[in-house]
């Protein structure tokens, strides 16, 4: 059995790993249309701030290690073609030279790529967007050498403040642009609010409320602009709007798409092509909680998607069992993260959300360096159920996996009253006999 | 209605708590034996370590906090009987009155002391244990006052660990002599001895395998001896070896007990006496996974028990869901963390066990920082359910935290195979795409 594989980053190499475990005897061949297969693309903030030294330390896996488990790599191989009749793909090697690569089953990880505005000047010199690694090393290129005094972020989710922090460790003048109310809109603003006033303790100007218009070059540099007249200037402008989904080869063989464009896939990440799964930022994701497909374009999800894919590629029955939307960031020494519904999201799905917010410590307040912790937990107010939780903390407050214990109740379904149930860890350095999600849940259900 | 709970710490608090809540009509005394109402027994290492300055910063609550909740707290007042049938508990106050305290509804939440083995010498000045803030302001005294220079610590368990390094932090020459092969025998040998090089890194002799016999005064201090003809000098020596449930006076009104002389509840905390229940260190406890009552003396435990006798004292249905046995220890800066069965105890409850060992980074290595971790997971070979974890790993790492997910996870019955399906929280700095638990999943699957 062939199993070809259009893409080598993290949903791709996860189909072709779990191929090659689960039967040796099949051939596995991964088409990279760049030569970086395998590369954290959430890694790229870290190495342009300056906390990865070289490039290469971003793979998670080397060439070698991922060759050694017998899979066959393609780089610079820029698939041009699905012929689902033949049952081959058409690539376009660097050298120029097309051949087609036969296979029996298809699986296609083309991800996602920056969204970029049709303002005026988005394609002036000096304004970049950041989601694989040549974008990465673009960008390294400019600060290393012409060594940019200050930027203009345009949006601050994920990426746009993981930049920012980047960006200020390399002492660039920061400012960020966000056109919603509060910067980090995929949680409640009273979480995102200590984000932004820890990037303004930072160093960084940060204005929410923007609506660009156009970028325009000036004479040192790049000038922002924006609806009501305000202008930001900058050596350089990163554009940080969102991904969408790289679908043109699987919508000119004919795959059906859905939300946001992605590629329709059921829970076997089974497209409506013959004998072809998608995986990661290309394709949809089932959400757990709404039981209907979104485009969530997560690192998490593109690696479980693609070993699902892998798996069900040569055989398999495996299901995605969905994604939760969790998410974390750290931004200096605070970390947010969320998993599940908010509020809104929840009400326009047809629950009956409430949402109570609490802050209390980390752990027993006699044990030196107790910090607050803000915890917001969600339940639907007509069954009890849970459906989320958003917490903000220091990055010494075990934040990220905080989270965790919320997605496994999550997965379980359970209602927020049985969090009071769960038998968390508790020692006063640590913990609170009632963990803070149990002080929230019981807040929650207190105010039932 | 009134509700008489004897005793005033997690359980009894928590209680006395939930029926203030629920009903703020009902009548609640709370009979302390003890003039220390709602102190946290866990932090008394801190306190003798230095890290907590004043005791008083120990109480959860204050008797102002508390007494605001419209409860009456009776301090100094030792119950000496319960009388069923006249619905009444028999009281000594401090002042040697004695006096009948009459109930509708009873908890009994009287709690353990501390295991003192049949060791001649075992109550000979200097000897401490240590389980009560009566221990602790003792132990105090005599080390502001005496300044003791050595110590032995017989017992490696969590309250024996925590003081060595309370005492190492005071300078104090400490020796921990242990029973069993390895410190800390409630988490796997391989877990446990990283613990132990930690504490001898910071200057604890330790010695395994040791079996004392006696307690010997020597001219300047204390001697104890072993089986085998070792002796270990001291001027100071606890004993750190357990506990026991306080059930005297249950038992004295015809209380059944079981697991360790614990007074049997059901899972409503209902003892087998008339409109009484029990909670906390003097009742077992359901564990969720065997399906039966254990004798697991934890604070977590005690304050949900305490909140569902609470609850049902006053005519509620609430089950105690039962506990996994979570626990987590911090020793300097390595954090030990298990929940659910290990091998040994699922193989003798009838399960299958298979247990799988990973180290893996704490999060992605080409971002400064990361530490290895240590995990345990332990799934059944018959059935492929999730039987429990243990993790060890620097306390940097989020460790107490990330045993919390396998936690919520056992509560569900999940699949070691379904950690996989979780949707766990990422960044670089904070995580891998496949967290650690996730890797021992997979690598628990692998094997079998």
């Amino acid at each position: 059995m062939q199993v070809v594989i259009i893409g080598g980053s993290d949903a791709g190499i996860a189909a072709a790993l779990r191929v090659r475990e689960l039967d040796p005897d099949c051939e596995v061949s991964v088409l990279l249309a760049d030569r970086f297969p395998n590369y954290s693309i959430c890694g790229l903030p870290y190495l342009l701030g300056g906390d990865v030294a070289d490039w290469r330390d971003l793979a998670h896996r080397t060439r070698e290690d991922l060759e050694a488990t017998g899979m066959q790599l393609l780089l610079e191989h820029e698939a041009v073609r699905i012929d689902t009749d033949e049952r081959a793909v058409h690539a376009r090697a660097s050298t120029g030279a097309e051949h087609a690569v036969s296979y029996d089953r298809l699986v296609i990880a083309t991800g996602a790529g920056p969204v970029r505005p049709p303002w005026p000047g988005i394609d002036s010199p000096g304004v970049h967007v950041l989601h694989t690694m040549d974008h990465a090393l673009d960008l390294q290129d400019v600060l290393d050498e012409s060594g940019a005094g200050s930027a203009v972020i345009v949006g601050a989710g994920y990426i746009g403040l993981e930049m920012a922090e980047a960006l200020l460790q390399r002492d660039i003048r920061v400012t960020v642009l966000q056109r919603g109310p509060e910067v980090l809109s995929t949680v409640d603003a009273s979480l995102g609010a200590p984000v932004r006033e820890e990037l303004v303790r930072r160093g960084a100007s940060v204005c929410t409320g923007t609506a660009v218009t156009a970028i325009e070059e000036t004479g040192g540099g790049l000038r922002v602009l924006e609806e009501d007249g305000r202008e930001w200037d900058g050596q350089l402008v990163l554009v940080c709007v969102g991904v969408q989904p790289t679908t043109d080869l699987a919508v000119a063989a004919g795959a059906k798409t859905g939300e946001r464009g992605a590629i329709k896939v059921d829970q076997q990440m089974a497209t409506s092509l013959p004998a072809t799964w998608a995986a990661g930022d290309c394709a949809e994701t089932h959400h757990r909680l709404l039981g209907r497909a979104r485009y969530l374009p997560l690192g998490t999800t593109a690696h479980k998607q693609g070993r699902v894919a892998g798996e069900n590629a040569i055989g398999g029955r495996r299901r995605f069992e969905g994604s939760l939307g969790t998410q974390v960031v750290k931004v200096f020494d605070l970390v947010v993260t969320r998993t599940g519904l908010r509020d809104q999201e929840a009400r326009e799905a047809g629950f009956h959300p409430r949402t109570v917010h609490v802050v209390c410590d980390d752990h027993k307040a006699y044990y030196p360096g107790a910090r607050h912790l803000h915890v917001a937990v969600t339940g639907d107010d007509a069954t009890g159920q849970l459906l989320g939780a958003q917490i903000v903390g220091h990055r010494s407050s075990e934040v990220a996996k905080r989270i965790d214990a919320v997605a496994a109740a999550l997965h379980a379904r359970l209602a927020v009253d049985e969090l009071n149930d769960l038998d968390l860890s508790y020692a006063p350095p640590l913990g609170s006999p009632w963990d803070p999600l149990q002080q929230a849940a019981q807040q929650w259900l207190r105010e039932t």
